[in-house]
């Protein structure tokens, strides 16, 4: 990649996102992807895989508040979280502000994500990086929650690319199966499920799947700047209903006592709420809508 | 523009979208500014204005229902509403769909933007075009601000471009406070004010000169997926600070009161009053929030 070139997002065929490079970082082909990494004059510093955006400087906050903060707020008494995916730490760094987390177990399988992502983007995981509280295994994801003991994680977060590529296998049967399994009583599980606008059938078909195995099955929004498209949905697994029907006032208490008030850009009180009211366009694609 | 090529937007200088190109529809420099539409793969037809992406078929209801339902029903009682800008007609229809108003009076300074999207988009405005309670005037907004009535509205819907360009003379101190002197006593303005991760100033500046000529200002915000950056924030001015704080019931009556109730694909009640909302890295950049 020459300096001052633009890199072309190629998630989408006909339709997509261009940045201009300022300098190129890494280009790795790991065992499981493309790995491209550079620093851009607009966002800081980005990373693909497979030529997708997955995070970038100067907005990863949007995405990784949303999809920590409001499993683990929505739960109340999470203390054991497993995270999938998330090899850039960034979802890692948010569990572990929770002080009221005594253990997170991240599962990320391509070595090479995390290894890259702490030289150049060591910020993003931070201190979490060196948590006692943290286990970082680069593992296979299936693999693990299919062994995992029965009811030892309170929240699982499943971050992982969209269900093409290496996430693929993220979205089956067997894994939701395994991770209602794995999980506590008022356990509930969050991934990320697209963008509907351009990607209304990842929502669709993996809460059919979802559905086959937990009770309560919904989404919610968060407008992400570099996942182009408007709204992602964060697709929500629940085996108690009431988790996604906590009012404001709770939530803010909760948050104060993690320790987690105040130290969002995007995620609040209301915004947590507000994210479980989809538009028409977005709910339409939820077959189990209740 | 060769067939099959890529349009790239360059609203900003270091990153944005692109559209592969099926066929180009019209390229016309106007006495304003330079139109481009054309046909896309991804997103039905679409128009650049100056480089820049004003609407697109495949999810123009999403900038269109948030910009116009929320003041309307928020008012509660809007029977005249003077839309600046617009003039591809979607504003206009949203509006006209209130069996509640009686006048609708639209302001665009481009005839040829309007003349190539009754062309080339024309369900975008539909029957609005010829609806006896609209009045389409081509001409300048500034100056019809000037010479308008004193209380002759009740909403004012400003659909402009950004304030570079052609649309800047719009976000002056001398419009807003012709805006507050044309609106009756309970008289609410809207505007677009930009995706604030990219375009903070524009909150910020703007907000500061609404401020001079209304009591509330405040900023609520959508996603729309063609707008790339997460949120854009429409700017709110109003006479009367009740008007942002109308509960989900009251809305929702006031929907079906006006006809609007079930047609809406992004707008909801729940989602119009949970979009005050602002993200801390939003609200950051409204200087007189209260």
């Amino acid at each position: 990649m020459p300096t001052e070139s633009w890199v072309n997002e190629t998630l989408y065929a006909e339709w997509g996102q261009r940045f201009l490079v300022k300098r190129e970082l890494a280009r790795v082909q790991s065992e499981f992807q493309d790995i491209m990494l550079f620093e851009s004059y607009s966002h800081g510093r980005v990373m693909l895989l497979d030529g997708a955006v997955q995070i970038t400087e100067k907005d990863e906050f949007v995405y990784q508040e949303m999809l920590t903060h409001v499993p683990l707020l929505a739960h109340g008494a999470a203390r054991r979280v497993l995270i999938i995916g998330a090899g850039d730490g960034g979802v890692l760094k948010r569990v572990l502000q929770h002080k009221t987390v005594e253990k997170a177990v991240m599962v990320e399988i391509d070595g090479e994500v995390i290894r890259l992502c702490r030289e150049h983007m060591p910020d993003i995981g931070g201190s979490a990086w060196t948590d006692p509280r943290a286990e970082v295994i680069v593992g296979d994801g299936i693999d693990y929650v299919r062994k995992a003991e029965t009811g030892s994680f309170d929240v699982m977060i499943v971050d992982s690319t969209d269900p093409i590529g290496v996430g693929e296998v993220l979205f089956t049967d067997e894994f939701y199966a395994n991770a209602a399994r794995l999980l506590s009583e008022r356990g509930l599980i969050v991934n990320q499920c697209g963008v509907p606008i351009m990607q209304a059938e990842e929502l669709e078909v993996t809460s059919l799947r979802r559905g086959k195995a937990f009770n309560d099955i919904w989404a919610y929004v968060v407008a992400v700047p570099t996942y182009v498209g408007g709204f992602m949905t964060l697709g929500w697994a629940a085996k108690d209903a009431s988790l996604r029907q906590v009012d404001v006032a709770t939530i803010r208490q909760r948050a104060e006592a993690a320790g987690v008030a105040g130290q969002t850009q995007y995620w609040t009180p209301e915004i947590h709420v507000g994210a479980f009211n989809l538009p028409p366009y977005i709910s339409k694609h939820l077959p189990l809508a209740s």
